[in-house]
């Protein structure tokens, strides 16, 4: 069997009760992912996982080692469910403490009578984490090795990712090709198998849906190369010309 | 270290590309989340797999052993990439080929001229596979020992999984109860953890908000007892009465 291929790949391990009860939508993995592809980084798994020590401890030591880049998001706030500087600090067996630098950014960052203990909380990192700096509120996330830790909400989260993109070595951009068609999957399966088989580097996608009253199928090709994604665009067009079937968008 | 508890616990296995890559939000998960804890069953991981043979079969082996539920959404279409089926008969060492009811159901559901060679492919599953009942789209779902495949289209998912109630042993419904406050989380942290820690069994969840402007704190009470949570929520009012911090909403 295959393996995941470690280069330029990465995964994300969403932190959060919220989002295993069903109480929130996550929505943080749509845009890492995105923000990744465009600098050539690669999804390849991504895990949801409760907010206890143990399960963090566990799927860190494990995941790290699969994939290039790990990206956490949620659980490094100020409140006791908040565990997830402490349980990386276990994952790669470092003391969990004060870091220097994180203290003094929340210590500029509050009035002296508004830095409480729960907010001094959020600069107890583990030893030797490099901060990824937070232009919305202060309190930063932190590296350590392969693991980037991110904040839970989203608006955060995206201010604090735009720093971050020197520091990922990726590579190609992800190009993507959308072809939506105005057919059902049964009747192009055959031509759209045989058309991958003959593009062994292009990834082709296909999925039904069902929007304002329209059904069809969106045919997504995807590859780092523009040339190979619209070759294979020129064939797919040609086979559903050829069984006159409708085109409706393509982008 | 505490492991998963695998009473009344499932886990998600979400199969697609098309939400790795970001090009798609997910919104499988926190239905089936929702309509679990109806049925007193606890989300414990989700996971979000490639949709290749490989990872298919490495994470099911792996995750049916941790969890009493599996629910796998995705792949269980007429495509190349649908390779759900194919892929769970291998993790349990089972013969792929037609299931006699799947087969019989689909070729009533088509005429004569549209059962195509994609549209028998859905029939194709795990021998001794039982059915899931499509009422959308005639092309069923599947369960094999503790793992249940479900579709990846929201709606289709939805009409299929009404039907699969009364087939899952669940326990007590988890009950949530939230009080959204006007605070930031630091303010609350000590005293919200000294609560946690007076109350084991209850699970005390903080979340920060920023909505229509307003800044606050969703306090989520979660527990299958309907008595431990409104004492727990007493406990919590209590003290913030006591700090003046106004609860904007409960529910």
């Amino acid at each position: 069997m295959k393996k995941s291929n470690k280069k330029n790949s990465a995964a994300i391990v969403v932190i959060g009760n919220e989002i295993l009860s069903g109480r929130t939508q996550d929505v943080n993995v749509s845009f890492l992912a995105n923000w990744l592809n465009e600098i050539g980084v690669r999804v390849g798994e991504v895990r949801i996982i409760e907010d206890q020590e143990w399960s963090i401890v566990s799927c860190i030591r494990e995941i790290k080692k699969k994939y290039k880049y790990i990206f956490t998001t949620g659980g490094i706030g100020p409140t006791h469910d908040d565990i997830t500087s402490k349980s990386i600090a276990k994952a790669f067996k470092l003391p969990y403490g004060y870091h220097k630098e994180a203290y003094e950014i929340l210590e500029k960052y509050y009035k002296k009578e508004q830095f409480s203990e729960g907010r001094k909380k959020m600069a107890k990192l583990p030893k030797q984490a490099s901060l990824i700096y937070n232009p919305s509120s202060g309190a930063p996330g932190f590296i350590v090795e392969n693991v980037f830790c991110l904040p839970g909400v989203p608006s955060i989260l995206k201010s604090m990712v735009e720093g971050l993109t020197n520091k990922i070595a990726g590579g190609k951009k992800i190009l993507s090709k959308t072809l939506s068609v105005n057919t059902v999957e049964s009747e192009i399966a055959k031509s759209l198998e045989s058309i991958q088989n003959k593009n062994k580097n292009i990834e082709i996608g296909s999925y039904p849906f069902f929007r304002l009253g329209k059904i069809g199928v969106s045919i997504v090709i995807r590859s780092t190369e523009k040339d190979k994604i619209e070759n294979c665009s020129k064939q797919i067009v040609d086979f559903l010309r050829e069984r006159n079937i409708k085109i409706m968008n393509r982008d």
